[in-house]
């Protein structure tokens, strides 16, 4: 395995994941830990990983599924990453990295073929206010310079089979905005997730799983999940998605 | 004090607050102290109890404001216990009960006017395949039968001020409709807390509250709330809001 400069080889204990990482241009965050951990993996047909980044979440349902998994990212770097990482682990069967625009994916992926959607976007809009990391990869990776969060929704609508699932990671107080776009969208919102820092905090993370074409109802806020203990370490629930039961 | 047949004096201790309760036509649940806690009392100008019952929401809050309390409730018996629990409590300068449906609240309360809409509605749909207590009092309490929330939010909306806040107390499975309707009478979502019964378990209750003319920022998802301890005993943050510090 060649490792470029500044590049290192970190695990996902939990999933027996090796990933190619870099503080340069990229590393996976426990954001993408909890969304391989949120949705139901389905066993068969096609999953996509949508802003795959270094290929982090992709590679972390990988042992849950025998489903196809098509990973889009637009950075050539980091496409690059997670094409070598899915050597790393001996995935070139299961897994596939487009190096694309989400908003062409449909060129690569049929429409109305998908059975779930994995999507930890960037977080922030691209305001001329914002303050953007002057690193251009970590720009791009937060902010929605290439695509927003109705592009999102969007390609992951089109891309659904009718039941197909949509599960977003992403900061609350884009919360309402989401629900908006998914029921936009012909995206049942149903099962939501808030993730704590600490015990006492406003959450800072949400998990939301939507249904293409699902009825209103069966609306489900499941269990709060905490990140840190009040001694700072991670909580079981934490350690357990990171380095297995 | 004149008590009716089947009705007690309970109390609600961390408050002082005596309340008279009838399992015949109503009694408060945890629901009606989770709401009295939630938003921030103003300690001046008008606050508004909507779908008041038994009053218990507006005595509860009555320590803690100057502010005027008017409590609208439809069903006479139920005006009357609040109005017997106000004098119990020597409250009659502060609070005042209207037997009225909310619809006809702007009758005694002017458009604009109010800090704080506190409201427990009707948890359920009136539905004409929903199963309906036979005891038409929680009937009424329970079922969207005089008033549905679209008319809670329209008329909440039309008596408060601006920036003025809606607080309410509701199913998750009602939240996306919550959340909607808010917006659709310019309420904008701020703040919402979920309400767990017990550790792993998905949230049975949420409290909503936004603000007049509020801006789409600053959406906060508050720390959760769990009612009951592993070993079935209320935990501590219940015990402090039933019982006090």
């Amino acid at each position: 395995m060649v490792l470029n400069k500044n590049e290192r080889i970190d695990a996902l204990y939990a999933e027996g994941i090796k990933i190619i990482q870099s503080k340069d241009v990229f590393s996976f965050s426990i954001d993408a830990v909890l969304l391989a951990n949120f949705p139901n993996i389905p066993k068969r047909g096609k999953i996509v990983d949508l802003c795959a980044g270094n290929g982090a979440v992709g590679l972390f349902v990988s042992h849950k599924t025998n489903a196809q998994i098509d990973q889009i990212e637009i950075q050539p770097r980091l496409a690059d990453m997670a094409q070598r990482s899915i050597a790393l682990n001996h995935l070139e069967e299961q897994l596939k990295v487009y190096e694309l625009n989400l908003k062409d994916s449909l060129s690569v992926i049929k429409k109305d073929s998908v059975e779930l959607v994995l999507c930890n976007p960037p977080y922030f809009k691209n305001l001329p206010t914002n303050e953007k990391n002057p690193n251009p990869h970590l720009a791009i990776a937060r902010h929605e310079i290439h695509a927003t969060l109705e592009d999102v929704i969007d390609v992951s609508s089109q891309m659904l089979k009718m039941n197909g699932r949509l599960a977003l990671v992403h900061r609350p107080d884009r919360f309402l905005e989401i629900l908006e776009l998914m029921q936009d969208y012909r995206i049942a919102p149903k099962r939501v997730q808030f993730v704590y820092p600490k015990e006492n905090k406003d959450a800072n993370i949400v998990l939301v799983e939507g249904i293409k074409d699902g009825k209103k109802d069966g609306f489900k806020i499941l269990p709060p999940l905490t990140v840190y203990s009040n001694t700072n370490e991670y909580t079981p629930a934490i350690k357990a998605m990171l380095y297995g039961q």
